[in-house]
């Protein structure tokens, strides 16, 4: 814990008190010193949800008072990305971003001379913080800090992979590796969609009643089948006149790339969609044969879920207001800032699905 | 040249006299023994067209006289991959086919007590073969065989890999990684689909007049430029406010196992495509970081250019009648049957885009 300066926002910028963050695996591995793009000093946590409590000039789509989230992808709707309707990664300030610093190349966080770097342009691990306006969402002011937060990241990751990346339609075949906090997000994403099928793989048996939680039907631990996990998977999911197996649908929310190439080989030939959202160590690789994508598989990826922040992140806490979704059974932690190291150790232990700090 | 017995069509079967047939890589890589799948004694060849000489009992969507394509990927419109939607890969015959033999189980050819191999349920290297009624597309009867004979592989190939699999729209970018057969056909239909940047990469300088003959826009010789190939289509393709180069689609005709890697690591980050062609060799397999793939590049592949054989070969028939497509420059050498293995070495020698055999 310390006290940093901060400066209000400048033109085009918001200042934004946070009331609760997600501790989020990203924020662990860029802690670590793992991550390549890493920066130090920077104030980590980009999994929040608070208020605005001043605007830059020109800032036209917020103001004083209104409930927002911080969005690591932002949404400029003025780029070529933004205006593709292809892709949710908008590049209007992704350069300066990855530099750790506001769209202007200069920081708002410090301590005395030195600059504290932004991280993902979000910085949520402090309980006031400067954004740009195109990287808050607002959203409805009832929902509560504590929960919604978790839509910043995990909860629109998950359930966005299934339904902007993958498109999953209804009656589909799915198969989710890692049931952690994305996948089980996956899970409810797939219910949402109408799958009819929906396997969760997990070398941990007591997340067989988590994904039961939300819509799994099926649970396998590789560990506990005789033989190899994609021909045990493809044979699970033989159905049609042709007894062809394999899921209409696989996602990978593990990070392990061997992992990866299971899920892009569990899934059905012709047709099959394999989406990545694990994030793999530096320098690792996926593979596979060719022949696997020339008899139909398509290998895909997704970042933030595929979803346009400002447009799709209000929807998402709609529909948790509305009980479409389910986010509190995940946050089986809540913590005070002073005990923001707790939150850590218990996702290393694997005992939390996600610990939410409170300011 | 030998003389085999042929049995005539059984219920379901139709008795085809071949007119003509092209010469592909998938012949001769059967032929060169290195195929895992190819089975012997076999009369190769699966790139014909002819007329239906006779039909067996309960044959209803083609009669005698009729001009017909063989497809090696039949259309039964029954079973659950006709009926997805979703692929061009019907199931229906896919095991004896593969078997080399007809849906019975049994073979038409035979020397003495010999059976001999169907070959990808065609064997179009034979002036007269027997198929399944689900595997013959009744085409305009106006139509040259020695020039439609090559829609029964290479130009659906590669026009259906624009159309049906990459489904590549007005105004896009895109890269064709080798210029044989199959490139110069993803390459007209790029021009078909109405792409603004058509980029060729062949290390032959002599395919750049080919290329432009059907469309291409530029050409790149990648042992001709300084670095790296993925860089440097990445910089020609760059455009918009935002200069991220990367072509919205890649096509890989090389079977090349690096350069489908270069193909998709070519391809737009957000939305690019890349389209596996070629067939690599046995055992070989790709590679990547999965961050190409969270960020937005999809990996996919294309079998008889994703079209249904039955649905959409006539249409590309018609297509060629129409002047929409050519097809007559690209067969560069036609021969008698006797001079089949000069069709060969042309192939090998690179002397030819296509030979086609006549009867």
């Amino acid at each position: 814990m310390t006290e940093v300066e901060l400066e209000g926002p400048r033109a085009g910028e918001v200042l934004i008190e946070v009331k609760a963050t997600g501790i989020c695996h990203t924020d662990d591995f860029t802690l670590s010193g793992a991550d390549p793009e890493g920066l130090f000093p920077a104030i980590l946590g980009h999994e929040g949800a608070g208020i605005v409590v001043d605007v830059g000039p020109g800032v036209t789509s917020v103001k004083k008072g209104d409930h927002v989230i911080p969005l690591y992808t932002p949404e400029c709707r003025a780029c070529p990305s933004c205006l593709s309707r292809k892709t949710n990664l908008c590049t209007a300030i992704r350069a300066t971003q990855g530099q750790g610093v506001m769209p202007d190349g200069t920081s708002r966080f410090s301590i005395g001379k030195d600059k504290i770097h932004h991280y993902m342009g979000c910085s949520t691990f402090a309980n006031f913080t400067v954004l740009p306006e195109i990287a808050v969402a607002k959203v409805n002011p009832d929902a509560p800090f504590d929960k919604i937060c978790y839509i910043g990241c995990g909860v629109t990751t998950g359930i966005g992979a299934v339904i902007n990346t993958a498109k999953v339609e209804m009656g589909a075949t799915a198969v989710v590796f890692g049931l952690g906090g994305i996948g089980l997000n996956v899970i409810q994403g797939l219910r949402l969609a109408g799958a009819d099928m929906i396997i969760g793989v997990d070398l941990n048996n007591d997340k067989k009643v988590w994904g039961e939680k939300f819509g799994m039907t099926h649970f396998v631990n590789p560990t506990e089948i005789d033989g190899d996990i994609v021909a045990y998977l493809v044979n699970m999911t033989k159905r049609g006149a042709d007894q062809i197996g394999g899921a209409d649908y696989t996602f990978d929310c593990t990070g392990n790339v061997k992992v990866m190439r299971q899920a892009l080989e569990a899934s059905h030939r012709g047709w099959g969609k394999s989406v990545v959202i694990g994030v793999a160590g530096a320098g690792q690789e996926i593979a596979t044969r060719p022949f696997q994508l020339v008899t139909g598989r398509q290998w895909m990826g997704t970042a933030f879920g595929g979803a346009r922040g400002r447009t799709d992140v209000p929807k998402i806490v709609d529909w948790y207001m509305e009980g479409k979704i389910e986010i509190d059974p995940m946050i089986t932690h809540t913590l005070p800032l002073d005990d923001i190291n707790r939150g850590f150790e218990l996702m290393h232990s694997g005992t939390s699905i996600r610990s939410v700090v409170v300011y």
